[in-house]
Formats: structure tokens, C-alpha cells, sequence
């Protein structure tokens, strides 16, 4: 396979602390020879473990950015055993447009694993982290969040894996990040995901969900900052007691947490994140846009669980992902879930 | 002046209950003979005051629609002394687009008015209310929210006016209406404001700020509700009891109350809408968008106050403005005060 | 009033055949120093009546840009008695573009007039038109067609006017045109037409419908070139016997003739132009766009009559016209009619 | 292979009448976990053969759209033997959109066969056609008119095929389709094609061009209606008599069947779909946009023949397919034709 | 009428050096409440005259933004005498989109004054210049250049004034300012344009053209710097010698100058800027840009002259300006030419 | 492999000159059967080499087009021993649209090869020379210049290459083509060009950058016409003596050449094309977008050289190439150069 194209302009081997860029040309109408230019930072300080940091894989979730960006600028090599590589922006074109999807591309770089180093230029960012970046790491952390069109109660997550051993270190790592939630889950459409690519490494991986709505809190950047950091201690890479709160565990049971739209129209939630619903209680009314005095349609819980996840805009699509419930569990993990 | 345009499908004058549209002729390169068309319900029962209830008046506001909606749906004429004309989505193209403006034309309609028959079609919707839906009107209600991009504490607000009965009137329809807020404010910029052009007319005018961020909660909702109910029982329309609860009465005292940013970038609040803080306090700090390892601006508090309202969206432009602050007052609300 | 900045390219004074263009300066980030130029044609030779003969006014109708075409390019200044003034393509942004409005400024010419020297290009041409190309004629022949989104029963028309003489003459000049269907009709929204211009100004002024669908056939374009040779032979411009058919005349009593779509979806009708409906026969059916298995919405015909006009693409807006109704008359059409 | 991540909401095995969606994921930008939601209506009774019925291949055909729906409307369980799967809106974003080609990828659906799991969502549409439905079929009828750029004589087609067990049998199903033209043909660019996918299958496969302008009239729609009831009776699946009228059956012998433009602007045809030409007979001329008083480039007939398709929008491209002819047979259709 | 909504941020009375903006509140879909922030410099040392400095009122102009950048950041309050005030971004939006119009509004700065308070964002601020920044000013420079579409000659331009005295004083600055060529003009079309603002104010006013292609050289920019050094020296500003050198000076005695395409294509100039040429001589070759083969259509000089603006991209569009010729005049200027 | 869709209309066998296109299919939205149509000229005189001109590769360069359509309408047939294809717009919808990217499919024609029949319409041109035209050809010529946003210093390029015999070929091309400077160059990224498919075939190929800016001056135009002209001669196909001028020999030793903005702005080059700068000048100043008063971030050489190409557009973005140095050399090309 060709070399990939993208060349950063740190050493990933140096020690200390640097600032630099990985450096996409793309040649575009606007610049023949322009480059996207994505900001990392690199914390060296001899031999040990390597953590990599990630936030912006989706470019209008906030919370992964903002606690990477404090990270990179207070970080002291000497603070450090091992390697912190920070990516805030790892799709920077998204992040720079607000946007989920690339602008470049309109590619969801979270679909687009393995990557190609002769594809678009979100398939060469894939690559690069597929080839060059996960290969070094022993912890990976992608931050997550609703972004513009969703809504997460705040949680971190590690998913149901074949290799029981591994399965257990990502469940600790996600448990050392202590965000309020904590989520046990397969997915259902893993494949192209940054997730399965450092999973199918054996890496020790966490990601979250921690906000949305395209913006971000002091309270969910806070969760963001402590899980981080709380991480970094778990993995060795820097001293210190973890700060630990209680954190509640949730699963995703079977297909039925998921409600959908069948219709377009204006929403009106019956119930706000975090509360706990029975089967047929009213989720949602979805109003029509178009008239007055005409009755919504109603869109009701298909299972008893907790609001996890809601659509964001007051306008819904046919289609759409309206809510999503979970249970909470207090035993046995080890058990075999599915959503 | 011409006339205007604009042909309801209802009779203003009938009693009863009537669902249908204000239809708009808009000839356009994908229907030569097309419409546009606001919903619009009315009640009628016999004489006596009439309210005009109006959403939508930017588009990605959703408590007013959906309270709206919802009292189209549900009111009995038998219920109602006068009339009540409910007009949930103002500006329904910028309603469907999910957009602060129009999409038809780029314009707020909230600016436009007096408007003008031979204008764009928002002009023609401006012109429709100024000259026959407002002069209908002895109370009206305008509903707002933040939108996509603006987050607000929950108020009903009435204006400083010259004519103080009508401003007491104004400020009793307020209180009636009871949001856990409530703001006494002049408009730096009333000129083409729909406030502007129905107290200029004489009549008892509200309006609101009911949350933002482009989506809507239960419990927003229910404030919208319960207001427009209290108002009609409060306006002689319909009989029962106000539902009153304690709100808080705030100001903005001068033009120290608006922080904007100078500079772009990934805003990170150090405090959320109902804080309290001190002149110097930090509000924010936006980091740049296109580097690691650098270190942020702060915004600072030019006075003290409370947050009630901020940046919605995680990255602002420069000129944003990024917070408003208020201040509590309890006494002596016919003092003149400005912002 | 300042001058209009069009300069012509040919001299409405010299005898003999020009080909030119009117030219209008316009600066867009495209080109600083660039114009629109409208291609114009005069044929002259000595004095007499002055005709001037229009299509294009919507970018998408084209009958009379071909028919105009032809004329332009076959007249000899010999066979004509006076001046003829031919614009087959009166917005010519819109007719590159193939679109009802100016691309340039979103503006529909025929809703533009008076213009004015210093607005938008679209307000530029229709103050030429004005001031400048409307004093010079005598006779004046718009040709219309339905466009990209209406198809019509092929008609020429004139208007119901105040003054009994001119409107004698422009239904003469109508009957001369000799389209298979010929219209008396009072627009309703006349203000802002180049008709209502023209009118206003005493010129004998006639219009056609002449097919649709933003396409043309060689039995339209028919119709179109035999109307405009007997148009300038009635008007004493050229020699030579008309050639008249039998044309059916119609007439448009009241505004339900007028059927507007309730809802959007996939428009199936049930009748076709030219169709005989009663009262309550069905016209159209329009299915959901988002479901199979659910019934359509109809609409019934709100009048006796025949199929005029309808909506031409497969789907449908709110608020379209869906199709219009006209009745036959046979006797004393000056009695007024409405529409 | 990867599974195909659309997810149906009927169950294709089960006995009686069901609406419902092919439900495929769809994150983006405005919805991140939103989904196309493809109509389907299945109708089962028993064992029996199996009917695959798409309309809107192409969104800007109406005429397979119109007929299916009204078919998923009425069609019972107890008139059925065996299985009628209908998909009106086979690429629903292009239906949605009024376009040829999906918005959504800017894909042609019916040159993306046979697709892929992974792919763009056209290309998961075709694979979920490609590997779930076609392999239940029996029989497949795909409706295709001209589109918003295209018009036709209304005819069914098969195609010339190796297997003339399976040739016979699609020629079969066409002529029991009965439009008013029936067309043998081989395709110059089979690769991609829905088409293709089906008869390398072995399946029954029958297609139709039922008019065009991106409307449809009465008498199309009538034409499909007939046709796929005609076609359902043909295959055993419903009873009755099949109304059969007569079919004029054409051919196209070679690339000179089609006449290209050279060169762009206002197309004016000298001949009508149905009209006979004979080989150097004008069919169109093409007329310059920037001009008046200049003559038209024209095209001439290449080879005598019946008109069966013609350009449809006013304006034409240099390189738009402007006319096609096609000869009329009445022997031997087992030799091999090309075109 | 009512005020201007633009509140600078700085204080143009007040002694020393001030970088601020001028803030406009725009509110847009994007920024409920957000402004364009135009940045001001002003430089104040006790009275003495004022001049007003501007760059950028086209925003794809480079030579004026960067001379007053770099003056910006230089100037000290000790070295001057009286007022200097710099906005090296009048149109900062369209500076910021690199586009000669405003992509806010789509208007062109320079022909939209006086502007209006209420209108568009361009049209609020021509207003602020008109009533708030001329008043002040004594002299007036405002810089331009070609732009992306335009290539000039290197000159500072005064205009034919009514006022003899004024327009020697103009004359004289225009002078002072030494660029390499000087022109002597009369607008054309000079209403709505800045130039006619100020000089109908009485104002010494000077204007430029100093290059373009969307581009600037260190050549081009260094006869900004030093034309905007000598001008304050001319104006009694600063102190100090002016660096003169020779400057040619040239007129446009008629519209002839003007050489437009009919004809759009690729264009082939046969002279450069500078080049002197006869009439009827060879100007470019505009060759077809859809075939290889055909001749080009030839533009020939309509007069003798020296090439002073030619148009800049390589294809060519009709109606657009191709080249401007001028003649080189060595006597009194005092006699009227026109252009 | 499928077969290529284009159908050329001219007859690469045939003696004679002839003017045609390459057709290739492409059905969109607004042409359901269009196509792309790349003019081409064949000019043939029996046997002897075969040479392949190419212009338009990228759709915002102009020496090449120009230089090529001359020759395309004056090169005879008796001049010529063997064969001249001349195709001017290799890329032909970017050359319409003055963009370096196909509008069609975003794709730089120019790293789409070796291209597929059934890909993106760009990636068959592709295609179309990879497995049809190239292997008819025995030197290959393909003008490039800067485009938009890229000025060079006019030279002729030859690679370095494995095959010594070739690269000797080569050399010897570039040199006969004879443009002001010379440059040996090893691509970086050369996978996915056009030169790497030529010389992988084994072909003689020169290419070129001749100026920039989206615009082509007299000069660079005559440096093309005479760099074909010579070359024709070098390859035996036309006769006479070629025009040989100095030319300047330039390399690019290492990735130092390349100077990257790291901030964007508004740039000021202390530099022009061909100067000499030493280590650690100044090569330009980028200023702050939304600011008066504050610094610019300056560039400096990275190496001594000369300036061989600079970025053209007065703004630039993070990550753009500002500036290319190289280095002239006098002596012993064989030795391997890398950049």
C-alpha cells in the first residue's frame, strides 16, 4: 500500500513538549497546493505508556476539544511518564465548519476505518490514524457528544468484546474516566468506526457521549476534564489519586430502545433525559407544519428504560432517531448485552 | 396605500372555530402560481377582546408554536368572551427551514416592519399584521425564544413606554402571564420591531424569551402554556384561575450588560444562564480554532449580574455576542432605566 | 429622476434592419466592468405605426423567444410601414438561466414595473421598458407562456379596462393574434405587470398563454408566428391578409375558478386541459410522499367549467395552484367580468 | 460480504397486506442518526410466484409512482396468489427531490448495480435490491418515463438477450403489458443497470418509458395502470381477463437512431413524437442565446424513422441527445437488432 | 431620519492612537445577535486637518488594505498633526470573502451611497460614512484596484469638478500622491458612488488604481505606502519631503476607450498593459471555447491609445469589458474631457 | 475491464485534418442523455510519430489552450509526417468553468489516473488516455501554468527517472521546447498524474508551468506557441528550425523549497518572481483579517534560492504553500536531485 501523504510536523519520538501539525496537502479550486493542516500535541518524557487523545471525530461536539485543548496547553513533560499525543480536531476540516461530516468530503470520518491513503481526504485522515497513529498507542480516548442534532445524558462507554481480557481493561479504563454514566454496549453498525480499528488492535479504548445540542457546559467540560485526567493516572502515564463519584450503569437491551420518526413535523418531548418511562408512555407528539388544528401523532416508549438520548432541533424528519431508552444494571457485566 | 395580497381562507368576523390559512401569492421559478401559506386558527365567540397570539415570528423558535398549537387545537368556542386569533408560525417559510430569517428572502421579520404591500413577502407579512391583524387586537402575545444560537433564562418581558397606563397595562399582562422570569427593558433597537408596532398602536403587548438553542423541553413548554392560558383568563377571554408562582423581576441597566467577542474561535462558558457574578469575573474563554497549545482569550464581566442569556453554538464569530448580563430589582419599576 | 443606465447599441431612429443589444452595466464579483446584454432588433423604414413585440419577460416560456427569433431574422425593412421593435428575450439573465425569475436579483420582471434607474438589474430593464421602449410604440404584444411549473390551454388575451375605446382596440388587436382560445380577463394583481405599464400609458396591448411545461412545440411555436404576422398586419405595419380560424372565447367569473393545493405530495389528475368538469367532479388527486397504502387527498372542482391551466411538474407544494377553470361565453363581452 | 444495513419493517414472508419502509441509516449533517425511509407495501397470500414492482428508479418519472400507489392502496391479500412486493419510490431521496439522480450521493440509481453494503447510500440501495429483493422475484416490472429532460412514446420494452428461453418469456410479459408501443432493444450501456441485474438473474424482467417532461397526464397513467394489472394476470398472481389493445412494435438499428447537439441554445422541433421523417429532414434547430437576427444551426434526420424521444427543456447543451428515432417491425423479432 | 445602528469603538475625539471597530449589529440565521466588526484605527495629536483613509471599499483590492495596515500599525500620535483615520477594511465582509460585492447583501459598496440606516448592512455602512465619517474628513483617499476580474496600469485619479477650486485641490493631491500614472476623469455613472459622496461634500478627494488580478506585488504596494505618505505630507498631516518622481498623465477623451466582448470564450490578448495601439488594430482574439477548429472573433482598438485596464480571467464572458484604452495629455487640463 | 464509454467522433487512422469530440455519456439532472464533449483536432499524414498535446488538465491555466486551438486551426496536414492530436481541454467541464477541479465530480483530473470506465466522469477521461490514447503516442506534451491561485516563473520540466534513456529523451524534449527556464524535478507525490502514466508507458514527456493567476499575458502565450512548435520539429514531425533561446536550469533540492503559512490572513510579499533571496530573509508578511494595529507574522526562506512560484490570491488560508524556492544549476543533471 502507498505511504500515506499526510508528514506531521512533530517527532513523535522526541521528548518534551511540542505543537505542531499533521499536514494534508489538498489541492482544491481555491488552493492548488493548499494542505489541511490539523493541530497535535505531543507530550514525551521517556519510556512508558502512550495514550492517544482524541476529540472532533465529529466536528460539532465540543466537550473532547475544549478538555484536549486546557490539556495541551497545561501539560508538563516532566508531569508525564510515557506519551500523550493530543488530537483536538482529528476531522479539523468538520470542527472548523461546525459540522458533523466533513465539508472537504462529506464523509462521517467515524464510518470511514480503514481509510485509504489514496482516498478523500477524510479516507487519509482515517488512514493515518489507522497505520501510523493507533500502532504507537496503548489507550485510546475519543471524546464524543450529541453534537448539533442529538442529546447524550453524560456518559462514557466501553463495548462487549470477543477477548474477555481485553473487555475487562477497557471497562476499567471507562470506569477510571467516572463520567455520571457509564454505558456497556456493542454497536450495532461497527464497521468503518475509529472504535472497532483500535479495538481490533487490542488497544484499551473508551469513548463518550457527553452532552450535545452543538454546544457545550461548564458542567459537561468538566466531566470531560476529570475523565481525562483520571485516565491518564489509571494508565500510568501521570501520579495522583483519580477523583471517583458514583456513576450509574446503563445497557442498551435489544433493537426496541431506539424510536423513530415515521413522520415530519414539530416535536414536543413528553419526557426530558434522564427520566424513567414505562411501555406506551408518551415519548413525543410530532406535530404538522403546515396547519393549525390538526392533532400530532404520538410516538410512544416500546419498552420500560430511562431517556438516554434525544433528538435536538424542534424540526424532526421522517426517519429520524427521536429517543433512545436504556436500562440500568447493577450485576454481572460480564453477560452478553445487545442493542 | 395598495392593497395587500394577502387572502385569508377564515372569516375574522364569524364565531366558531376555524382552522385554515393566510394565503400569500408568491410566484417563484419552482411554482409560477404559487402560495405561501399561514395557518392560522380562530376563536370566536360574540364580542368582546380580542388577543392575537403569535409563534414563529423567527423561525427556530419552538415554545410559542407549540404552546399555540396546541391551544388551536383544544379551544371551544363556548369557551371563549371575544375573540382569540392564534398564529403559531409567523413566518412559516422561515418556520419550515428551521431559520431565524425568511428563506424566501433573507429577512427578519421582527425588522421589517411597518412592512409594505409591494415588498418581499416578508414585507407583505408585516404589512398584513400592521394593517389588519394588529388594529383586530386589544391584547397580543409574541413568543421568542434564543433559536439556534442564543440560550435565554425563561422571561415574559414588557417595555419602558411613554404612556405609563400603558405600560402598567403592559406590565400587568406580563405578570399574568408568569414566567420564572420577568424583564422590564427598552430595545436598543426597536425600529421595525413588531413590539414597536403594536405598542406604537396602543395596545397591550408581551413578549417572551423562553430558552433557545433551536430546540424545546417539557419544561419550557409548560411555561409557554401556562402563560398564554393565565393571559386569556387575565385579558377577560376566558374564565378560571391564574396559576401564579414567584418570578424573579430583572433589569439591564446600561449598554455594559452586552459582552461580545473580538475575536473567533471554540467558546468554553465559566458560567451558566441564572449565575451570579462580579464585575471582573471570568464569562469565557474562546480558545483558537486552528492550533494546539496556545492559550485562549477571556471575556470578563464589565459589571455585575446574572447570566440570562448567552452563546448557544460552539464556535463564535467575531462580533458574537457572547453574554448578556441583567440585575434583580425589586422596587420602584417606573423609574426609568435603559439598556 | 436620474437616466437609466441601459445604452443601446442600435438607433430606434435609423431606417433599415440592426441588430443589437440594450446594455446594461453590471459590476459582480465576476466581472467588475461587466453588463447584461439584452439582444434587441429594430426594423424600420419611414413612418408608421410602431409595434413592439416582447417574449422572454419569463426565462422559461418560449414561444415567443422563437417566434421572435424567426421574425428577427427574416424581416426586411421593405415589407414594413413604420417600426418594429423585437426583444425575444426581455430578462435575458432569465432566459440563459431557463428560470421564471432573474437569476441576478430573484426578481420577476412582470411584477417589477414601474423599476427604476438606480434599483436592481430587474428594475433597471423594466424602467428601459418604461421610460424609454413603451412611449415609442403604438401596439405592444407580450408573449407568455406557463413556464417550467403551469401549462395552458394555448390563448391570447386582453384585459377589461376603464376606457371602452382602448379596450375595443386591444380586443381587436387579441382577435387579429387569433389563438385557438382567446381570453377577456381583469388581472387580479395587475399592479407591478408590464401589462398594467402599457395599459396605463393608452398602448393597445395584447398577451398569450401559449403551451408550458418550460417547452415548446411545433404547433405552439405555430401558433405564436401566425399571431404575430397578423398582429402586424392589423396594425398596418405589414401587408397582406391575416389568417383567422375559428377561437373559442373563454372567461374567468369569479375567484373559484382558482384550485389551490391544501397539501403537498404526488399530484394525479384525473382531468386534462381543454376537459369539461361539473361542479364537484373530481380534478386531482394528491398521494402522500412519504408511504404507500394511504389514500390521496382530492380536489373537487369548485365551479362548472373548462380546464385551463394546470399545475405541470409530477409533484406538488402547499399553496400551488393546482388549476384554473374558465367558462365559454358567447355574447356581449362588455358586460364586466371578474376573476 | 458485509450485511446490508437497511433494516425492512414488513416481513416478506408473512401472509396479508403490509405497509411499512426499508429503513436505512443515513447520519449526516442535519440528522445524526437519522434514516431513508423507503415505502414499501408487500401483499401475500400463500404460495405462488412472486412480483417485484418498483416505480421511481429515477425521481422525476411519475408515472410507475402513480400506478403503485394506487395498486398498495387496493390491492387485497385474497385477490393474490402468491406475492406482490411494491416500491413506488425506489430511490426515495430523488423521488423526494423531484430529480433523476439522488441528492443525497448525486448517484444515478440505475447505473449502481450491483452496489454495495458499504457504499454510498445509492449504492446500498441497489445492493439491498441486488441481494435481498431481486432473488425473491419472479417476475420484475420497473416503470421508467423521460424525466424532466426527456420526452417518449409510451412503450414497454425487453431486451435482447443470450437466453432465448428467457428472451421469449420477457417479450412474453411486455406485450402483456400492452402500452401502446412495444420496443426490442439492446442496450448500449448495460453495465449498472437495474436491468441487467435482473435478467442476469434469469428473472422476468419488463421496463417501460411511458412519456415524460417530469409530468404525467391521465392517459399515461392509465397506460400503467393497465400494464401492471395486465402484467399481474400474466403471471398467474391475479385473476381475470388482461384488456389488450393494439401495440406498434419499434426497433433501433443503429447508433444513428440518435441525433446530438453540437452545439447549445434554443431548441425549436420541426417534428412531433409519433411523426415519420425521412433520412436529411429537419428535425430541430438550435438557435443561438445571444443573439437576434442570427440564423439557427439545424440537425437533420440521420436515417428514416418514427420520433420516439425527444429533448425536452427549452434550452438545449452542446452534446444533449436532442431526438431518437426508431423503426417500425412487424417480422422476425428473433434476429438480432442493435442500437 | 433615524440613526445610524453602527457604534464605533472608538473615540474619534480623543488624543493619540485607537485600534477599535466600527460594530454593526447583524443579526442573521448564523448570530441572532451577532455584528460586523470593522476595524478602525485612528491617530489624533491636538487639531490640524483630518484625512480620511480607506482600503478594501472593493473587497477583493489588496494595494489600500496593506499600505493602511502597515500605516496602522507605524503611525504615532507625536508624529502627527491633527487626524488620521484609517480603515483598511471599509466592506470587511467582502474583504473577508475576497468578492468585490458584499456576499452579505450582494451589493457593491461603491455604488451605494448615501446609503440609508435602515437598509442593508452595505447601505448601513455608506450611511455611517456619509453622515458620520466624511463630515469629519478634510481630505479623502480612497484606494482601489482591479480586483479579481480587472488588471490597471499603476495611477491615482481626480475628477472633472464643477468647482474649479476643488478640483485643483483634488488635482493637487491626486499629484501628490505620485504614482506612476495620474488620470484626470469623469465618471460615467458616478451616481451611488463614494467619489461622488465626498466630493459633492466639498472634500479633496483621490482615488487609485494600482494593479489587480485579485492579487498585489511588493511593487504595487510600495506605491500605495508611498503615495498615502506624501499625501498626509501634501495635506500638513505629517512632516517631512514628499518622493517625487515622473508620472504620466492620461485622459479618456470619449466612450470609444471602452472595448466590450459580444462574444463569450477564451481570451488571447495581443498587447499588455501599456502598450500603445493604433486604431484598428488587433486588441485580443476571443476563441469558442466548446470546439478546436474554429476561428477566434477578433476585437480591434476603436481609437489610438495606450492600454490602461484590460479584463483579467482567462474566459471571457459577453458584455464584458475587455479593454480600456486612454491617451496621454501634457497640456491643460482644465479643459473638459469626457469619458 | 469494461470498455472506455467515450466514442470519439474523429478518426485516429485517418489521413487529413479533422476537428471533433471525444462523447462521453453523462446523464445528470439536467440531461438525462447528455454528455461531456472534449473538442479534439487530428492531424495526420501517414506514418511517423505520434505526438499528444494537451491542454486544460487543470481548467484555470490558459498557455496551453491557446498555444494548442492556434495550432489545432492552422496546422495542415502536408507539414506534418505522422500524427499531431491536439486536444486543448483535456478536463473540459473544469476548462467551462474556470476551476482546476472537475465541477463535475471535485476530482483533479490530474491524480485520477490511471482512471476507471466505470468511476466518476473524470476518472473515464482518465481512463480514456491511459488505454487509448497514450499507447498511440509516441511524445507526450501536457501544458500546465499556476492557475488561480499559483503564479510560476515560465519553465519546461522533465522528471527524474529510472530508465536513463528515457529520462535522456526526455531531457532533450523540455530543452527543445525551450521556454526561459528549465527544471529537472522528481514529483512527490507523483502517484495519480498524468506524467506518471506517459513515462510508465515509456513515452517522451515534457511538461510545462508558463505563468499563473488564472490569466496568460502575451509573453507566456508565445512561449507556448513556440515551445509546441519546437518540439514538433525535435520529433520529426514538422520541419524547419526550431527557435532556440538561453534557458535557465533550475532544481529543487529538498522539502526546504516548499515555505507553508501556518496562519491565515492577507499576504505581502517582500519577493517577486525570479529574485534571489539568501537563508532567513523575509519572503512575506501575512497581517491579521479582523484587526487594525497588530503585527503580521512574517516567512522567511528556508534556503537561499530563487523565487520560482508564489502564491497568487491577496488572502491565504493555514496550510497553503506561499512560496517555492529552487536553486539554479549549471552542471551534471545526471546526478539525482530529489525535492
Amino acid at each position: 500500500m502507498r505511504d500515506n501523504p499526510i508528514s506531521p510536523t512533530v517527532d513523535f519520538d522526541a521528548d518534551g513538549v511540542q505543537h505542531g501539525f499533521l499536514r494534508l496537502p489538498y489541492s482544491r479550486n481555491e488552493s492548488a497546493w493548499g494542505s489541511i493542516q490539523i493541530p497535535v500535541t505531543v507530550v514525551k518524557n521517556g519510556t512508558g505508556p502512550c495514550a492517544l487523545l482524541t476529540g472532533g471525530n465529529h466536528g460539532d461536539e465540543y466537550e473532547g476539544p475544549l478538555a484536549l485543548l486546557g490539556l495541551a496547553q497545561t501539560l508538563r513533560a516532566k508531569d508525564v511518564t510515557g506519551t500523550v499525543i493530543i488530537i483536538p480536531f482529528m476531522n479539523h476540516p468538520a470542527f472548523l465548519a461546525g459540522t458533523r461530516l466533513s465539508p472537504v468530503d462529506n464523509i462521517n470520518l467515524n464510518r470511514a476505518f480503514p481509510g485509504a491513503p489514496d482516498g478523500t481526504p477524510t479516507a487519509k485522515i482515517a488512514d493515518f490514524f489507522q497505520r501510523t497513529l493507533l500502532p504507537m498507542a496503548d489507550i485510546v480516548l475519543d471524546f464524543h457528544s450529541g453534537g448539533k442534532t442529538l442529546d447524550f445524558l453524560p456518559f462514557a462507554a466501553s463495548h462487549i468484546l470477543d477477548d474477555a481480557a481485553q473487555m475487562a481493561r477497557c471497562r476499567a479504563a471507562r470506569d477510571a474516566f467516572n463520567a455520571p454514566f457509564s454505558v456497556e454496549m456493542r454497536e450495532i453498525d461497527g464497521l468503518g468506526m475509529y472504535d472497532d480499528a483500535a479495538e481490533s488492535m487490542g488497544k484499551t479504548f473508551v469513548t463518550t457521549e457527553l452532552g450535545g445540542g452543538g454546544s457545550a457546559t461548564p458542567q459537561t467540560v468538566a466531566i470531560a476534564r476529570k475523565g481525562v485526567h483520571n485516565l491518564l493516572i489509571h494508565a500510568g502515564i501521570l501520579q495522583g489519586e483519580m477523583q471517583i463519584a458514583p456513576s450509574r450503569v446503563l445497557t442498551q437491551p435489544s433493537d426496541d430502545c431506539f424510536h423513530f420518526a415515521d413522520t415530519g413535523g414539530l416535536i414536543e418531548f413528553s419526557v426530558t433525559l434522564g427520566d424513567t418511562v414505562q411501555q406506551n408512555d408518551d415519548i413525543a407528539h410530532i406535530w404538522p407544519a403546515h396547519y393549525s388544528g390538526q392533532p400530532p401523532r404520538t410516538i410512544k416508549a416500546q419498552m420500560d428504560g430511562i431517556v438516554t438520548a434525544r433528538h435536538h432541533p424542534g424540526l424532526v424528519l421522517p426517519g429520524d432517531c427521536v429517543a433512545v431508552l436504556a436500562i440500568e444494571i447493577t450485576t454481572d457485566l460480564t453477560k452478553e448485552i445487545q442493542c
